[in-house]
């Protein structure tokens, strides 16, 4: 591949500014997931649309969604609205939508990160763990994933996620018996940045695959927090939940950069599959 | 006080439609802390509206909030635009206004809660632990805090807080030099609902305050979760960081009910104080 082509993943996220809050976008069918096209890459392509429209704000600093409908592959809009630019932080409305249906709405804060941190006190304190994972030869690559497996997800050929043996879902393993979901990550052809890091935030399979309760589980809402520029190289992706309660359970996303550091984290609440 | 006068918390939180989408509200000057109106007070009135709103879906199941401006005692107007309404959930945004200053911005899902439970699968699996507390009459009181810390901070006669010693943050504790904070909570002359639990998901000091950074922490977004309807009596209420880095730092908060059980989560993204 030649320098001046762009990655894939750059591609499936383009929009093209149609009038002065409004951008269209291609949904790519390479996301899809079963009945829709998976919640990350949407936030991705909408994070597009968002740093066309604040210039001066290149980075999503936090972003919050609800997913009304499934979207579909094909034509789509992300209308903006801009609710504050002032000072070092912007927030803006942007709903993605097809024809007449609404699929997300979200709600993002936008600024420099590098700005930021240059203004911080420098202050640090950071206990979370990084994720102990196997060497990443001594983990099962969704790229062996079965023929039947990736026709129903396409997304899979995107990336690649390599896991533990014992989460290898694609494979057939029998489930954990644990809320986790831990795994190494890369897109096929690019390295990590802001956007990408909303699109791994919402990529592994749901924790609940690992308690035998396989089905599809609808994220009512997602928020994710981007707090540094990834290093490049492959991320540790962690996915685990607490509290699966009253047909509903949180959902904390962790990703780890090449470097040791935690550059994002995200929490959805969805609905527990139906028995 | 007889039974039917309303709590001091409902009088405070009340709503009056203006128009097919707009309601008027006067943010009363006891949820007042230091330069600004309580956020978690704030979004209990934009829920209480939401709640009018939405007549069918009378419980906030999650709702995310972007902080604009800083909100002053008087009167506000909250803003609905539905976004979905269809079967169990809708989804609608509201704002909070101040004359021509946009205070808060909110998107929320709404549902009955007995009815989404009633229509789950009953799988339970909560890993998360309750908060191990000193009893009652071993903590020190938010009563007792002060006259000059209560003016700063008219909020503290609105609930009563009991904490751990070394937390007793009003009462000059040192720093724990954890990023920590736990304590009983209830209302003063109420019992625990789902809205009252925004409320109280952003009441506690942040948790800066126990490692020697005082200062005020601006949240930028908050996302509440409400999981049950709390059983009445003290709640526990906790909040928790693990990722104080570049200038923000993540806030967990966790209330539990007199029951046990794990009602209602929220994180926040918020800027550590300036050094």
């Amino acid at each position: 591949m030649s320098n001046t082509e762009p990655a894939e993943f750059d591609r499936d996220i383009a929009v093209r500014r149609t009038d002065d809050r409004t951008y269209a976008a291609e949904l790519a069918p390479g996301w899809v997931v079963g009945g829709g096209v998976n919640g990350g890459y949407l936030l991705a392509v909408i994070a597009n649309a968002l740093r066309a429209h604040l210039p001066s704000h290149p980075d999503p600093i936090v972003l919050s969604a609800f997913y009304a409908s499934a979207s579909v592959p094909g034509p789509a809009e992300v209308r903006i609205e801009t609710k504050r630019d002032k000072g070092s932080l912007a927030i803006a409305t942007a709903e993605l939508w097809q024809g007449e249906d609404l699929r997300i709405t979200t709600t993002a804060t936008y600024a420099d990160l590098d700005g930021l941190h240059a203004k911080s006190s420098g202050f640090e304190r950071v206990t979370a763990t990084e994720p102990e994972l196997p060497p990443l030869e001594e983990c099962l690559s969704s790229t062996t994933a079965p023929e039947e497996v990736k026709e129903f997800v396409p997304m899979l050929d995107r990336y690649e996620l390599c896991v533990p043996k014992d989460q290898f879902v694609w494979g057939g393993a029998a489930p954990t018996g644990e809320a986790v979901f831990t795994g190494w990550f890369r897109h096929r052809d690019r390295e990590p940045d802001p956007l990408s890091l909303l699109q791994v935030l919402d990529a592994l399979p749901p924790v609940t695959f690992g308690l035998e309760l396989p089905g599809w589980a609808p994220t009512l809402e997602l928020t994710c927090h981007i707090r540094h520029k990834p290093a490049p190289g492959w991320l540790k992706v962690t996915h685990a939940s607490r509290n699966l309660s009253g047909g509903m359970f949180e959902e904390d996303c962790e990703i780890w950069d090449s470097a040791g550091r935690l550059v994002a984290q995200a929490r959805q609440l969805a609905r527990l599959p139906r028995a």
